[in-house]
């Protein structure tokens, strides 16, 4: 018989994609264009050449069975060495290979990690406003994920009701900084908060408490904001990252956990996570894009386009009223919605083509988001959609 | 805390590993020209050159973002489409590109199939000898894998131990054929059997019974071989691929579920797939290696080296007397050992350079592994070791 639990998930789909799904068929109707699709997380601008360039200078002059061969059980060798000997010279950290573990992209990287650090039962807690998709990544672990409610005046991290949410059982803490939806980048002062706090408890229980550390969208910060590396201020951190956002290679699948050198049990992190993927059938990400990313580590895509989509938009929409905590980064911007309920405000928004997000599913109630991965010269043309939306409906 | 259930796990390493790793080490001594390594199945045969200049063609003149981008949850269309197709011309089935999944290898394709046809405590039913993998495949999904005992005189199935094992918790059968390790093809009648077996047992029990067909090595089968597809005797069939062996690409981490289109739920299984993805962190294989397949999908690698070493060792073997069944297709050979511990012939092979892997761990013992996908000048050079070997231990 076929599962009832799976089956069941089938008819709850993703809010997000529901919206995207409805984008592109609108599109079919008045052309994609005309449709302000803000919808998806997807990046929208090119790979770096040089990743082009090393995959076909591959391609064109390796052994194919050194291209397309097994990886070993955590990756390739010159991935996990570029990756950390990257890290060390950016963050002063002291990674060796054997710290990094290669997964297939952040959703790969938090599934192993938060295997890792809990049994069945455990608890780990994230803060809203949060990436749905930790649900599952959670939940499907064993574990049980709880959300703490957000901060909405800064979308830092909201101390009181975290503290009271903090109990023997918790066993990690999931943090997504730049964070998606809401663009905010927890600054230095609330990582040593949350840092110290965490410590005080791991006395307090006896027992480790973990941060798995969700950064797909570490290289995305804006001018002048204070964006620390996490693990630099907490030993105990398993670093989730994705090469999905900073190379705009989504569909490759490619990203890695980083085990901070001095948490607990540090050397045993990764051969635990090459047992994990005997069981979730995930087995290594693809070769040839890990031996191609190894050579042109530092490379970004040219991730400026996201800060000018920002500036275009922030302004529009503080003009126009909305209240809204200014992006630190990522490409999402997370207003406060004209009404109370932003699943309203987001249906009588498609009716000016306009794709926006309702937070309920990121955890806030009244707020929505817009992921600007899309072309500036979009950008501006949908403001004035913007602006008839807010006049004729509020 | 570290999770003890994967730290435990650690500890026991795979004894193929294990000799894998023995073979390199006594490699930087002797050279490893000079180990007669047949521990790892990995491909020896080069990538069919068109699938390298599909993957130059597409990184020269397609758009990046195409390229690299998300794909949708089931996989990229194309390359589904492409593998219905292939699918159905080759086999007389009647496959849609709805009934077909992406997945990471056949290692992805198994850890889906599982869990989309039982939940936590059904029994999952395989046949000795068979891939140890199948232990954290199954367990680690919650369900319970069950192994019945080998049929030693041809390694077909061993109907009467297996209808002794039958019973109403019984929710899958998973099988391998060409079978790693002992290279046999299961023939049509027994596949016959098997099928009409397992559909009385459905109306006795009242619930399906699935098949999960795990076939990375069906590309692989030598002359006169009678290979029956699967899928075409049974309905309550998910076949699990992966283009590793075919196309030697066994680091790109691509394969495919195939749903029966006659099976009970058919159109539910790849939405469940894409639900169960989420839990597990795997999220599609990567996007490139999917577009270059779809376009050179029917091609192979030059497979005719296989027959040709299972040729030479199979003359040999029996030559030194060791009993062996012939094998018909992949690139294993799985004589009877000389002594009754395989573990202690394998570790006295070790004095002649030659890397056997006991079958203990296959589900069988007194048996031995050898993967012939070495150089058949290798296979050839080994010959003299081999006969060393027997005539001075035995």
């Amino acid at each position: 018989m076929i599962s009832q639990e799976f089956k069941e998930m089938i008819s709850a789909p993703s809010v997000i994609r529901a919206l995207s799904v409805y984008a592109t068929e609108r599109g079919k109707e008045i052309g994609y264009e005309n449709v302000f699709d803000y919808s998806l997380g997807n990046p929208s601008v090119p790979v770096p050449k040089e990743l082009t360039e090393a995959m076909i200078e591959l391609l064109q002059t390796k052994d194919s069975t050194y291209l397309h061969g097994y990886s070993p059980n955590p990756g390739n060798p010159e991935a996990r060495e570029a990756t950390a000997k990257s890290l060390n010279k950016r963050f002063g950290m002291d990674y060796k290979t054997d710290h990094i573990f290669m997964t297939s992209g952040a959703a790969g990287a938090v599934a192993h990690a938060v295997r890792c650090v809990t049994k069945p039962g455990d608890e780990v807690l994230t803060f809203a406003p949060y990436f749905p998709e930790y649900n599952p990544y959670i939940n499907k672990a064993g574990a049980v994920l709880k959300v703490v409610p957000a901060s909405t005046k800064d979308f830092q991290i909201n101390f009181e009701a975290f503290e009271e949410m903090l109990n023997e059982k918790v066993m990690a803490i999931l943090i997504n900084t730049p964070n998606n939806p809401s663009g905010i980048v927890y600054s230095s002062e609330t990582i040593r908060k949350l840092a110290d706090l965490l410590r005080a408890k791991e006395k307090e229980y006896g027992h480790e408490i973990f941060i798995i550390s969700d950064e797909p969208y570490r290289e995305i910060v804006f001018k002048g904001v204070d964006a620390p590396y996490i693990s630099k201020f907490y030993d105990n951190t398993l670093s989730c990252y994705s090469y999905s956002k900073s190379m705009s290679i989504p569909g490759e699948r490619l990203g890695y956990v980083a085990v901070n050198p001095n948490c607990k049990d540090a050397e045993l992190i990764v051969p635990m996570c090459c047992q994990i993927s005997r069981g979730t059938g995930h087995n290594c990400p693809a070769s040839l894009i890990q031996l191609a990313v190894a050579k042109v580590i530092d490379k970004t895509s040219d991730l400026s386009v996201y800060e000018t989509n920002m500036n275009i938009l922030y302004q529009e929409l503080t003009d126009l009223g909305f209240e809204c905590v200014k992006p630190g980064g990522t490409f999402y911007i997370f207003p406060k919605a004209l009404e109370e309920d932003a699943i309203a405000f987001s249906e009588k928004a498609k009716k000016y083509d306009l794709i926006l997000v309702p937070s309920d599913s990121f955890g806030v109630k009244g707020y929505f988001r817009m992921a600007y991965c899309v072309d500036t010269e979009k950008v501006y043309r949908s403001l004035e959609a913007l602006r008839k939306f807010v006049k004729s409906e509020y």
